[in-house]
C-alpha cells in the first residue's frame, strides 16, 4: 500500500484559516505540493499576505511565500484535493456554496470534528448529503494545530471508502513529520472526535474535584469503552476506535490543559456555575452543546453512555456534581468490557 | 453477578509493605475487611506500630489502629484471601516461603506489575507454579498509591479464572472509592503493567527531545497496539487489554510526571547517557530491564513491537536516539489498524 508507484495529487485546496485549517496548508506544503489556503474575511488575506503570518490564529509561525492565499471558492474548487476545515454547524453552508464550481470525483476531506446539532448527522452524513459528486473522506487524530503548523511529528486517520484514492490523498500530505494512517472506516473515524471534548468536561470536573490522576484514567478508559459502544452501533470498526482518531486524540484532549472543554471541566469542578464561566468566555466550549445532542444519539442507537450523560446533566439539566459522581461511584460493581 | 447474596471474605493478608502494598491495605479496611500486612523488616513493623503510619513509602496517610501489622508469614497465611504485592523477580522465593503454612485453596492475587528476567514468565506463570494448590489472581490497573491510600476514587481490573472467587474478592476489595471491575482473563490483566514502563520511556524520550503532545498521544496509541499484538498472541482478550490494566495505566504511566521511567526517558531525551543517569538514582527504573527481556518476549511469539525494540536499542545497544525516531519515522505509510 502506498508503494512508490502510488502517484500524489498537485494541488491542494484547503478551506478555512484558523489555526488547524493554516496548519494542514503548511502540512501540504512540506510534503512538496502546490497550496492554496481559503479564508472568507479579505482583510485577514490581505494581512497574511503581507506579514506571511496568520496573527490572529497561529502567530509566530511563518507563511512561506509559495503558498497561495485567497477568498475565491472557485480558485479553491480547482484544486485536486479540498480539505474542507468548516466547523461541524456550518458545514451544509459551506458546501452548498463549494458545489456549483466543484467538478465531479474531486475528493473532499473533512478536518473537523463534532455532530450536527439540529440532525444529529455526523459530518460526513451531512456532507454526503450536500455534495453527492464528490468522494468524501475524513482526517482525524491528536492534534494541536500549532504542532503540525511547526512541523512536530503527527500522526492521523485519513478514512475514505475508495482506497485508491486514499493512497493517493495519504501520499498528497504525508512527510516525515505528518503521517496519515488510511483507513476505510469513514463513520468510525469521525467518533471519536465528536465525543471526546465532552470526556474532556468530565475529565476537567475531575481535576477541578481534585480526584486524582487514578480517577482520570479510569474515566478516559470507560469513557474510551462509551465511544466505541456508540461506534459499534454506527458501524464502526473497533480498530479505528482504539487508533489515533479515537483513543489518540481522547487521550490528547483529556491529558492536555491546553482545551477549552477540559478548563471549562475544571472551573465546574471548582464550584462555578456554567452562567458564571460562559459570561466570562467569548466562545462556548464544543463539548457543551455536543452532551447533549450525543444524548439524543446514545437514546436513538440504544447505547448506553453513563459518563456522557452525567456530563449531559450537570452542564444542561442542573444536576448536583457531587451526587452526580457519587451515583456513577455507586453503580454495582461489574464485570470488566459490559 | 456481585449480588447482595455474595459474601465476601472476613480476613485479608497483605504481603509487602511499601506504598502499594500498604494503599492496598487500607482499601482492604476501608471495605470493612480485618486485615493484617507483612513486612519482612522488624524495624519497620515496629515503627508502623507506633507512629501509625508508613513513614518511610506512604509519609502523611496515618494507618488506622485496627491495621493488623506482623512479620510473620504465618500469620498471613491464615487469612482468608492473600494479596501479593512482592515485584516480579523476588515473587518465587516469596511463594516459595509462603507456600509450607498456606491452607489449600486460599486465594492468592497478584498486585505487582512486570515480567520475571530469568525465565521471560508473567507473574501468574510464576506463582501458579510455586503455589499449584492456591488459585491464582492479578489486580492491576492505573493506580498511584497515594492516590488509593488517601481513599480517592480508583478503578482496577481483578482477573482470577474461578469467577466465583472472583466475586467474593471483588465483594472483599471494593468499597465506593476502590472498586474492581471482574474479569477472567488473567494473562490478559497482566500484559499492560508489563509493557507500559517501556512505553513511558519512550514517552519520557519524547517530552525530553520537545516533540510535542501530538507525538506523545501517537506513541501511546501505537504502543497499546503493540501491547494489543502481544497480549493475543499470549492469549489475552482484547477489552481486557483496552481496558483498565491496558490503556488506562498505559495512559496514566504516560501522562504524569511522577513515573520513573518517564523520567529516566526524559533525561535520556535531554541528551544525558544512561550511565549518568544511573549513577545519579538508587533504584533501577523497572522499564530498563524490561525492554531487554520483552525483546526476547516478542521474538519467540513473532510479533512486532517496533517501540519496545527501539527504546530496548536505546537503552541496551548504545542506538542513537535521533536516528532510531528517524528510522521510526521513516517507515512506510500504513494501513490503520495493521
Amino acid at each position: 500500500m502506498t508503494a512508490a508507484d502510488v502517484v500524489p495529487f498537485a494541488r491542494v485546496g484547503v478551506i478555512g484559516a484558523g489555526a488547524w485549517g493554516t496548519a494542514i496548508a503548511l502540512a501540504a506544503l512540506r510534503a512538496g505540493r502546490e497550496t492554496v489556503l481559503w479564508a472568507r474575511n479579505p482583510d485577514a488575506v490581505e494581512a497574511m499576505r503581507r506579514e506571511r503570518e496568520n496573527t490572529r490564529y497561529l502567530p509566530g509561525v511563518p507563511l512561506p511565500p509559495t503558498l497561495d492565499l485567497t477568498t475565491d471558492l472557485g480558485e479553491i474548487a480547482k484544486a485536486d484535493a479540498i480539505m474542507l476545515v468548516t466547523p461541524a454547524q456550518h458545514l451544509r453552508t459551506a458546501c452548498a456554496k463549494l458545489q456549483p464550481s466543484l467538478r465531479p470525483g474531486t475528493p473532499v476531506v473533512l478536518c473537523a470534528k463534532g455532530i450536527e446539532l439540529s440532525t444529529g448527522c455526523l459530518m460526513s452524513e451531512a456532507a454526503e448529503a450536500s455534495l453527492p459528486a464528490s468522494p468524501v473522506g475524513v482526517l482525524s487524530g491528536p492534534t494541536f494545530a500549532v504542532e503540525v503548523a511547526k512541523g512536530l511529528p503527527t500522526a492521523v486517520t485519513l478514512a475514505i471508502r475508495d482506497q485508491e484514492l486514499g493512497s493517493r490523498i495519504v501520499e498528497t500530505l504525508g512527510s516525515r513529520s505528518f503521517r496519515p494512517y488510511l483507513s476505510d472506516d469513514v463513520m468510525g473515524a469521525q467518533v471519536g472526535g465528536a465525543v471526546k471534548n465532552v470526556l474532556a468536561i468530565a475529565c476537567g470536573i475531575i481535576l477541578g474535584r481534585r480526584l486524582g490522576d487514578n480517577a482520570r484514567a479510569a474515566l478516559i478508559t470507560r469513557g474510551l469503552a462509551e465511544i466505541s459502544r456508540l461506534g459499534l452501533a454506527l458501524g464502526a470498526r473497533p480498530e479505528t476506535l482504539m487508533g489515533l482518531s479515537g483513543l489518540g486524540d481522547l487521550t490528547l484532549t483529556c491529558t492536555s490543559l491546553q482545551s477549552r472543554n477540559t478548563s471549562l471541566g475544571t472551573a465546574l469542578g471548582e464550584g462555578r456555575t456554567l452562567s458564571e464561566i460562559m459570561g466570562e468566555r467569548h466562545s462556548v466550549a464544543e463539548g457543551v452543546h455536543t452532551s447533549a445532542a450525543l444524548g439524543e444519539l446514545a437514546r436513538r442507537h440504544g447505547v448506553e453512555m453513563p459518563i456522557c450523560r452525567a456530563v449531559d446533566a450537570i452542564l444542561n439539566r442542573n444536576a448536583d456534581i457531587d451526587e452526580t459522581i457519587a451515583s456513577l461511584m455507586a453503580r454495582p460493581f461489574r464485570i470488566e468490557g459490559r
